[in-house]
C-alpha cells in the first residue's frame, strides 16, 4: 500500500465521519428522533436535555459527556458502563503517556537514518513510502539508535504498569463503594445452591433444602426457592402473554376504525391456521380474549403442577442479612464437593435457568467440551483468514474476478478499494462470531448472564489476537515466506517480528477505519434510527409496540471489548516499531471515550450489572497484549542483530510478576464478595419478601398479584408435603 | 549383578530380620524396657500389656496388630497414623490385586522365549542372569506377547484407580466423622488473621483487631489474641526453664549423697563461667534459686511489656461457635485480598509463631525464592548420586582405592560389599536431605508445622523421582550410554525406558534391604533402646529427665511417607516389565502395615494431628507414579517396536481424568473444614475461656496458674489502651 492510497483512506474516513456528525447534530435536534437518541434519559423519567436544547451549540454534548462525574455515569448506565470507560480512559493514558515521549524522540531517530534507501540501492525490488521512513524499519541493522528503541519498550512498559495499578484499585474501590451502599439487592440476599444430592428419606426437595439449611444456619435462613422445570408453564405464559399483545393491537386497530367515517367501526378478525393465512374467519377480539380466558386457566393448573412434581436438584437461598449470605456463598457445604455447591447468587433478570439444573461433573465436561471446540475454531479459522486476506489484494481480484476488471481499473475506485479492500473484509468476518461464542459459553453451564458475556468476549479474544492480529500479520507474507519457512525452520517470534513492519500501514489504516466510520455510526445512531421510523409507521400499533421499537439496548460488551482490544493490542505492538501509530491510538481510544460517555448518558440501558466484574479479565488481557508486545520486540530487536536484546526478558519477567502481583491483591474481591462490603446493613431489615418476589420467573407468578410470595411459598410447601406422604 | 549375589543379599537380609525379630521378642517382654517399647500405651495411662505377657507368644503383638480397629488407630496415635496406614494398605491392595493377574500370566509369558539368549548367540558381551528371564527383556521385539504386557498396564491402572477412588472416600469419611465429632478441639473456635493493615486510627493492634472483626462478626466474635514478638520473653523464659531443671537436679545429687555415709550430705556446686568450667564456684542449689527469683521477676516484667507494646501485625480471633469459625475463615474478608487475611486456625501445638507476621507478600516472594532453591537443589544433586551410583561398583573401588583390594578380592565380602555398596550409598545419601527440606518449607512462612511437613515431604517426594529413581536408572547406565547420547539424541523416555530392564535386580534387592533390615530396625527399636539405657545410666537424675529419655516421637511423615513413595514407584515401574517384584513389594507394605500398626498402637505418640489432611497428597502422588509407570511403559512397548504401543495414550488420559476428577470431588473438603462437620456444636458451649488459655504461648503464661485468661487479658487492653491514649 502506498503513501497515497493511505492519505486517501484517512481523507475519505473523515468526510464520513464529518457528514455523520453533521446527521447526529441535525437530528439528534428534532422532538420525534428524542427516543432514539436519548432513550435511557427518557426511561428514567429525565427531560431528554436540560434547558433550550435548540439555542445549544451543536458541540454541546461533548461539554455534557465532559462534565459528567463517575457517579453520574454509574447512576445512569451502572458500574459495568464505568468500568468500560475507566477501560478506555486507561488505554487512553498509556498511549498519550508513551507518545509523549516516543513521538519526538524515536521519530527523529528513525527518519533520519537510511535503511531502506540503502536497501532499495542493492535490491531495485524492495519498496518503501514516506511512513515507511518513520518506522524503526528505517533504522540499519546493529545501529547505535536501537538503544532508543530497546529504551522505549521499557518505558511504555513502566506506563502500562502505573496506569494499570491506579485503574484496578480505582475500579476495586469503587467496585466496593457500590456494592456496600445501602440499596437493596436481592442478589445480595441470596446464594445459589447447585448439585443437591439424591435424597435418601423421601423428603421433596424443598423440604429437603429448608431442612438441610436451616440446621446449618439456625439464625440466618429465611426461606428457599427449589428450581423447578418451567418448560411447559414458560410455553404456556409465552402463548398467553402473544395473545394479550394481539388483543391490545386488535383493540388499537378497532378504535382506530371508529374515529373515521364509520363511527361503528370494523371488528378485526384474522384466520386461525398457520400464519394467519389459512383456516377458520374469526373475531379478533373475541377469539383472543377466549384464548386467554384458556390459557390463564391453563396455566395456573400448570404452575400448581410445576410447583409440586417439577422440582430440580437446584436451589435459590434466602438469607435475612448480607453478611450471612455472603459467608454461606463462600464456605464450603458439604464434604463431598460435588454436592451443595453454594455460589452468590446472580441477579435475577440475569440468571439462566436452564442452567443451573446442570449437574457438577456436567458443567465440568461441558467446559472442557467448548474449550475444545473453540480451540479447534481458533486454529481452524485462520486458514480461511489468510486466505481472505491475501485474496483481497487488488492483484488477485483482477486475476480472479476478471469481470470487476473495468471497475477496479478507474483510478479512484482502485484506491479506495486497496484501501478498505483488506479491512472490510476483516470487520465482515468478524461479525460472524459472536453468536456461536455466546452459544457455546451458555453451553458451558454457567448460571448468570454477565459471566456468560465474560467468557464468549475471552474467546473472542483469543480469535482476535491468533487469527486477525497474528493471521493477518502473518498470512499478508505467509504466501511471500511460505517457500522460505519450510526451507528453513525460523522461530515463531522471529517470523511474526519479520512480518510485523511491512503491515504497520495496514494496521494505521485500520485504525483509522474504526474510528472514523465506526464511531460516526455509533453516535449518529443512523441504523436504529431507521429502524425504528420505519418500525413505526407501519408495524406498531399499540404504546407498548413502539416502546419497544425504540428500546435501545445495553453496550454489548462481548463484542465491544474484544474490537477495542484488538486495536489496543494493535497498538500497542506497533508502538515502538512504528510510533506514528500511537496518535491514532490516542484518537481512537479518545474519541470513544467521550463518545461511551454520552451513549452511556443518554442512550444505552444496562440488562444486567456486574459491579465491574469484567475488569479483571480486562486487565489481565491488557496485561498480556503488553507482554505480546514485548516478545515481539524481543524477537524484532533480534531480527535487527542488536547486541543487546536479551536485555528484553528482564522486562518480560517483571510484567509476569506485575499481573501475577495484582491478580494476588485484587482479583479474589472481585470473585468473591468481601465481607467489609457486605456487614452495613444492620440498620434495618429490607422487605424480605419481595426480595424473594423478585426471583419468581415470569410464567410461574400467578396472574393476580397480591400476594405473590405467599400464594407461590404455600403451593410449594403444601403441595408437595402432601405428595411427599 | 549376577544371581548368586541377588540370593546373597536376600539371605544376609533376612537372617539380619530374623535375628532382630527375636531380639524384639527377647527385650520387649522385660519390664525395664516397657518405656521403650509401650511408650504410647504407657503415656495414655494404660497398662503396657494387657493380661500375663510371659505367657504370651511371640507372635502375639501380630494378632494385637490385626485384631485393632481403625478407632483403636485414631484412639491411640490419631487421624494422621489412621490415614498413613490406609496409604499403607491401599498400595498394598494395588499390589497384591495387580500381582494375582500379572504373576501366573507374565511370567510364564516371559520365560518362554528367548530374547536374551538370541542376544547372547549374536553379541557375546551381554550377559543376563535366571532373573532377567522372567522379565519383558525376555521377549522379542514386535512379538505379539507383548500384548500381554500391554493389557497388564490397563490392569494395573484400573486396580490403582478402584483402590485409590475407595481409599481417597474412605479417608474423607474418616475425616468429616472425626472433624464432627463433640469434642472441644480449640483450633475449631479459632481463626488465624494475618497482614493486618497499618491503623489509621491510632488504635492499638488489640483495639483495631477486636473493632474490626465486633463489627463484622457482631453475634458471634468472642474475643482476640495479637500475636506479639515474644522473642525476648522466650529468652527469659527458656532461661527459668534451665535453673528450673537444673535446681532439680542438684535436689536429687544432693538427696542422694545424703543416704550414704555421708548423712549431711555433699551439697553439689558449679563453677558460674563458660559450660561450668571457668569462673566462680558457687552452691547449685543456692545459685539456682537465687536465679529462678530473679528471672521470674525478670519475665513478669518482659511479659507487661511484650503484651503491651509488641504487638504485631497478626491475630488469632475466637468464635463462640465451630460453626462461625468455619464460616470466617472461608469468608474474604477485606476488598483488598493482602489485608486481612483469614485461614483456619491450626493446633495450638503446631504454630509456628515466628512465621505468623510475615506479611502476605513475603510469604509469596520467599515461597518462590524456596521453589527455586529446590529446583536448583534437585537438579544438581543429580551429579553426585549418578557419581556415586557410578562410583561405587567394585571394579571401580578396586581400581581408585586400590589400598582395599586385599579386603575386597576375599570372596564372601565382595559378594556382600557387590550386593549392598550401591544400595547404602544411598540410603546414607536420603538420610542427609529432611533437615534441609524442613527448614527451606519452614522458610516459606507457613503457619503450622504439619504443614510444613507436608511441604518438605512433597519437596522430597521430587527429590526421590528425579535423583533416586532416574538418577539411578539413568546413572547406572548413563557413562555407558553418554556417548550413545551425544551421538544421537533419543528422547528421554526412550532413554529411561531403555534404562529400565538392566536395574530391575538392583531395586529388588534394594526393596528386600528396605524391609528386612529397615523394618526389623524399626520394630526392635535397637537404636532407642540403647540410647536409653546409655541415657538412664550416666544422664538422667530427674523422673522428668528419665521421661525424657524414652519420649517416643511421632511417626515422622517427613522422610517416612516419601521413602514409602520410592518403593511404591520403583514397584509401579518395573510391575509390568519384571513382574517378580510384585511379591516383594507387596511384602514391604504388608509388612510396614503391620509394624506400623503396632507402633501406632504402642509406640508413638502424635505431635500434631491434621486429620488426615496429607491424604490428598499422598493421593496426587501415587497417581503421579502412575502415570510416569505409564509413560515409561509407552516409551519400553515403543522400543520393544510393539505396532500397538499408542494404546498406552488414552490410558495416560485417563489416568489424569481420574485424578482430575478425584481433586474435584474430594480435595476442597480437605482443604477447608464443610460447614457439614462444623455445625453439630449447638447443644453445649464449650468453656471458651479455656480454648482460649490453649493459645497463650508457654513464655507468656503467669507463673500462677490460676485466672491465665484474666490477667492476660486484662494485660493485653488495659496496658494498651493507655499506651494508645
Amino acid at each position: 500500500m502506498d503513501f497515497s492510497s493511505f492519505l486517501t483512506s484517512l481523507g475519505t474516513s473523515f468526510v464520513i465521519f464529518v457528514v455523520l456528525m453533521l446527521f447526529f447534530t441535525w437530528l439528534s435536534r428534532k422532538p420525534g428522533n428524542q427516543v432514539v437518541y436519548f432513550p435511557s434519559r427518557i426511561l428514567r423519567g429525565l427531560e431528554p436535555w436540560e434547558g433550550a436544547r435548540r439555542s445549544r451549540s451543536p458541540v454541546a454534548w461533548i461539554r455534557e459527556a465532559f462534565a459528567a462525574t463517575e457517579a453520574d455515569i454509574v447512576a445512569s448506565a451502572g458500574v459495568d458502563a464505568a468500568v468500560y470507560l475507566i477501560f478506555l480512559s486507561s488505554v487512553l493514558g498509556i498511549f498519550v503517556l508513551s507518545g509523549l515521549l516516543l513521538l519526538p524522540v524515536l521519530l527523529p531517530i528513525a527518519v533520519t537514518d537510511h535503511a531502506y534507501k540503502s536497501l532499495l540501492e542493492t535490491n531495485s525490488n524492495s519498496t518503501f513510502n514516506n511512513l515507511d521512513k518513520l518506522a524503526m524499519g528505517n533504522v540499519h541493522a546493529k545501529s547505535s539508535r536501537l538503544w532508543a528503541f530497546l529504551l522505549a519498550n521499557y518505558w511504555v512498559s513502566f506506563v502500562t504498569f502505573y496506569v494499570l495499578w491506579k485503574s484496578y484499585k480505582h475500579v476495586s474501590d469503587l467496585r466496593a463503594a457500590t456494592r456496600s451502599s445501602q440499596a437493596v439487592r436481592p442478589e445480595d440476599y441470596a446464594v445459589l445452591v447447585r448439585d443437591i444430592p439424591a435424597d435418601l428419606q423421601g423428603q421433596s426437595r424443598k423440604e429437603q433444602v429448608d431442612s438441610y439449611f436451616r440446621a446449618l444456619h439456625p439464625d440466618t435462613f429465611y426461606k428457599s426457592m427449589v428450581v423447578t422445570d418451567n418448560k411447559q408453564a414458560n410455553k404456556i405464559w409465552e402463548e398467553l402473554e402473544g395473545y394479550k399483545k394481539k388483543l391490545a393491537r386488535a383493540d388499537v386497530v378497532f378504535a382506530e376504525s371508529k374515529t373515521t367515517s364509520n363511527p361503528e367501526g370494523t371488528r378485526p378478525n384474522n384466520k386461525t391456521g398457520f400464519l394467519g393465512l389459512i383456516g377458520e374467519k374469526v373475531d379478533t377480539i373475541n377469539y383472543c380474549n377466549e384464548k386467554i380466558n384458556e390459557l390463564a386457566a391453563k396455566l395456573e393448573i400448570e404452575q400448581k403442577e410445576t410447583l409440586k412434581d417439577k422440582q430440580q436438584a437446584a436451589a435459590l437461598v434466602f438469607f435475612t442479612s448480607r453478611a450471612a449470605a455472603v459467608s454461606a456463598s463462600q464456605t464450603l457445604h458439604a464434604q463431598m464437593v460435588d454436592t451443595w455447591t453454594v455460589t452468590e447468587a446472580p441477579e435475577p433478570r440475569q440468571l439462566i435457568w436452564k442452567n443451573l439444573t446442570k449437574k457438577f461433573f456436567e458443567r465440568q465436561i461441558w467446559q472442557y467440551v467448548v474449550y475444545g471446540i473453540v480451540f479447534l475454531t481458533v486454529v481452524f479459522y485462520m486458514i480461511p483468514i489468510a486466505a481472505i486476506s491475501a485474496f483481497t489484494t487488488l492483484q488477485n481480484l483482477r486475476k480472479y474476478l476478471p469481470f470487476l476488471k473495468v471497475i477496479i481499473n478507474q483510478k479512484a475506485v482502485k484506491t479506495i478499494l486497496e484501501a478498505y479492500l483488506p479491512q472490510l473484509a476483516l470487520i465482515i468476518f468478524l461479525a460472524l462470531l459472536p453468536a456461536l461464542l455466546l452459544f457455546l459459553s451458555k453451553a458451558e453451564g454457567i448460571p448468570s448472564q454477565g459471566h456468560v458475556i465474560r467468557a464468549a468476549s475471552g474467546k473472542y479474544f483469543y480469535f482476535i489476537v491468533f487469527n486477525v492480529f497474528l493471521g493477518v500479520t502473518i498470512g499478508g507474507t505467509l504466501f511471500a515466506s511460505l517457500k522460505i519457512i519450510t526451507k528453513t525452520p525460523k522461530k515463531i517470534v522471529n517470523l511474526l517480528a519479520d512480518s510485523l513492519p511491512p503491515n504497520a500501514t495496514f494496521f494505521v489504516t485500520y485504525v483509522a477505519l474504526q474510528f472514523f466510520v465506526g464511531y460516526g455510526l455509533e453516535l449518529s445512531r443512523l441504523v436504529p434510527l431507521i429502524i425504528f421510523h420505519l418500525k413505526k409507521k407501519y408495524l406498531c400499533k399499540t404504546e407498548a409496540e413502539v416502546k419497544e421499537a425504540w428500546a435501545p439496548g445495553d453496550f454489548g460488551y462481548a463484542t465491544r471489548v474484544p474490537s477495542n482490544m484488538l486495536i489496543m493490542m494493535v497498538v500497542f505492538c506497533y508502538s515502538v516499531i512504528s510510533p506514528i501509530i500511537i496518535p491514532f491510538g490516542a484518537v481512537y481510544f479518545g474519541l470513544g471515550w467521550l463518545i461511551a460517555r454520552n451513549q452511556a448518558l443518554n442512550v444505552y440501558v444496562p440488562s444486567y450489572e456486574s459491579y465491574g466484574r469484567m475488569w479483571p479479565h480486562i486487565h489481565s488481557r491488557i496485561v498480556a497484549s503488553l507482554i505480546i508486545f514485548q516478545v515481539l520486540m524481543f524477537g524484532y530487536l533480534g531480527l535487527k542483530k542488536f547486541y543487546y536484546a536479551p536485555l528484553m526478558i528482564p522486562l518480560i519477567i517483571l510484567s509476569f510478576i506485575f499481573a501475577y502481583t495484582c491478580n494476588k491483591r485484587f482479583y479474589q474481591s472481585f470473585f468473591n464478595t468481601p465481607l467489609e462490603t457486605a456487614y452495613k446493613d444492620t440498620k434495618e431489615t429490607p422487605n424480605l419478601d419481595s426480595v424473594y418476589a423478585a426471583y419468581i420467573p415470569p410464567c410461574l407468578k400467578p396472574e393476580k398479584p397480591d400476594d405473590v410470595v405467599e400464594n407461590y411459598e404455600d403451593e410449594k410447601t403444601n403441595v408437595s408435603r402432601t405428595s411427599s406422604v
